[in-house]
């Protein structure tokens, strides 16, 4: 008999039909024996329609008003899906992160868990009810209404796992696991049985977006195994969870992620001096944007060129502050590029392994794919590529690392 | 400088545009130096599409998370009018039932408020705070969320005033106050200045729906002076107060009620022995037929006739039971009427006046007008006539007792 935490997102749980098909998902995990706290979000458009009355009043709504209106649409979900849990039979009991208590700061609309209070929970859990539970809302020491801002819904899932030392944290979703990178551009792309929660972190952060990063964060930072599986079909999803040593048929590498949303800035003839990268980057950063990878390279003239990635929406604003820089820097010029995307190779099992890069470097130039940047961490070997070779690059390095549905 | 609790049903709320109208209705309030509290229903829908997405999951939802649900309305509400209020520069803080505390009982979907801690509002009002609760809900002391049933904002906005010790509790509807009678049936009728708790009672049970009756109840418990106006225009609206004994041109009568939806049921022909009315009354009641006016008449040959009222819709079932009493009673024939209607005069000056009957029956004898049925209570006398009748009877008795607007 396990303790199973599990979340349904505003698509799972969109129309009573689909709250019916949950309560059904839910009765299944039941009658096997498992206890069961279910974490659900608003019904999808709910939050947005609740957003489009708030905007109709108020053009920027007071922070702790818009958490009140906005709590709404969870509770209406934990009401109908202890509704319908009842109607199969079950006894079920729905909570408000009031009631729970979750405890958060006061920071309206972003607020962090502080504390749960399991007392309530554990009750009802052992009477066999299952308890339903608002994900993205908490409540602060005076009472006031929090929300932990969008898709905090993961969080209170991984949150109420921990505070419960729950056997598992389920996040249902409208994909049915991690995969080895975007069957879109690798149809022979495979759901990987386990990852672990660092290779998540690499995987979602570099635009695999199956899950919130924080809740994954959270859930490495409580060691809560956490499982990605679709609320519409079966299967048994991924896994994610620690680094578990004693594998030894442990692949080298796990998935290889990609993000076309990046453009590159080179300043060029920069004097080559103490400082200069962060009187480079300093104003980027009082702009507002936000860096991703940065190259600099030594040169003989006694100047460097400085390399470095945005996100392409902030690529002009990027470009107007580089060239007042420059100018300040009496560096040579400014170029920019859009034309480019990101590949990245993660896997815990690349500590452990020489000769990844190499092997990397030796597959792209196969293919005749000029690597423009490199950038590499413990877990990770990212490359920038001409946007044009981007399924070209994805694809062989795909098959290289041995990462095909045939191979598995 | 007074204290004013001021309650806002659905329709006043309906829009984000009839919103902005309430906080610029509350700033004019609050600018005149005042103290306000506001209560507020759900936006006018809002509700029924709750109880369709529960209908859709459960035929007869479960109680606890019905309440759960039928909550949410009132809250956002809140959070939106608290935007408003601020958006025109006043300080505004929302409360839920839980937050407030409202305590009630748990009887979910019709519960009783049992306590109110007024401490948090208190503090508030003296940082010249606007409080804007939400009607219709309540906490009980496990902390489950409990709502008052429909149209109990009114009696929260009652109780709140109670508990603070308000000057006043103005009830915002869609008419500009109580009127003598139903406008639409007399074009001269007025409105009201003034009326007794006990006539509001009498005019409200009888038809005139203004209020809703527990909120009179309450609001004459606890002598909190009760206002009603129109959230759409201007005016003074009706003052629900004590008896003011002082008070020398009071009038014989108030206002003239009247009700359409009745029925008549006559048992003919009972044997006149001890105990046969509630052999007749018992099984209506426990086919939970509810019984309005009751007449019997004493007969010379040793039987009696029997006659009652009931809702016009409930008239079908009520014959089905007669039936079979009066076949068990050996009485002669059940006859059944629902072309009938009830009027009454409404009035505490009554008490004090003899011959209010004398001159509604010569009034209604004049015109022609039959008299079926009389019941009379301190307050109140009511007659049943052919409903051609009514419009007749009402406008003739409106004149006769000098209610009309051109006598004020």
């Amino acid at each position: 008999m396990a303790l199973i935490v599990q979340k349904y997102g505003g698509t799972s749980v969109g129309s009573p039909e689909r709250i019916q098909a949950v309560a059904e998902r839910v009765k299944r995990w039941y009658d096997k024996g498992d206890d069961i706290v279910v974490v659900v979000s608003a019904m999808s458009g709910e939050t947005n329609r609740l957003i489009g009355l708030m905007r109709a009043i108020s053009p920027e709504p007071d922070p702790r008003e818009m958490d009140v209106v906005l709590a709404t649409g969870e509770q209406v979900t934990i009401g109908l899906l202890s509704m319908a849990l009842k109607e199969l039979g079950l006894e079920a009991k729905s909570y408000t992160g009031t009631q729970v208590a979750i405890r958060t700061d006061s920071s309206f609309n972003k607020a962090r868990i502080e504390s749960i209070d399991d007392q309530r929970m554990r009750a009802d859990l052992a009477e066999r009810k299952v308890v339903v539970v608002a994900g993205f809302q908490g409540v602060d020491d005076l009472g006031n209404i929090t929300t932990l801002g969008r898709g905090g819904s993961d969080t209170t899932g991984v949150a109420l796992a921990a505070a419960l030392g729950a056997d598992e944290c389920q996040i249902y979703t409208d994909v049915d696991g991690v995969y080895t990178t975007d069957p879109r551009v690798v149809p022979s792309a495979r759901r990987l049985q386990r990852i672990t929660f660092e290779e998540m972190l690499e995987m979602a952060s570099l635009g695999s977006k199956v899950l919130q990063i924080r809740s994954v964060e959270f859930a490495g930072k409580y060691n809560v195994p956490l499982r990605v599986l679709s609320s519409f079909g079966e299967g048994e999803g991924t896994l994610i969870t620690v680094d578990d040593e004693e594998d030894m048929e442990k692949p080298v590498i796990s998935g290889i992620a990609f993000n076309r949303d990046e453009a590159k800035l080179t300043v060029r003839g920069v004097p080559d001096v103490p400082g200069v990268a962060s009187r480079i980057l300093s104003p980027v950063g009082d702009a507002n944007i936000e860096v991703d990878m940065i190259v600099q390279n030594v040169s003989a003239d006694g100047t460097t060129d400085f390399t470095f990635t945005v996100a392409r929406g902030e690529m002009k604003k990027a470009v107007a502050v580089l060239e007042k820089v420059a100018a300040e820097l009496g560096a040579r010029e400014v170029i920019a590029d859009d034309h480019i995307a990101k590949v990245s190779l993660v896997g815990v099992g690349m500590r452990s392994h020489a000769g990844v890069a190499s092997k990397m470097f030796a597959t792209l130039a196969k293919e005749n794919i000029n690597i423009q940047m490199i950038s590499t961490s413990e877990i990770k070997i990212s490359v920038v590529v001409e946007e044009k070779y981007l399924e070209l690059a994805v694809r062989s390095l795909h098959t290289a690392f041995d990462l095909d549905a045939e191979a598995a």
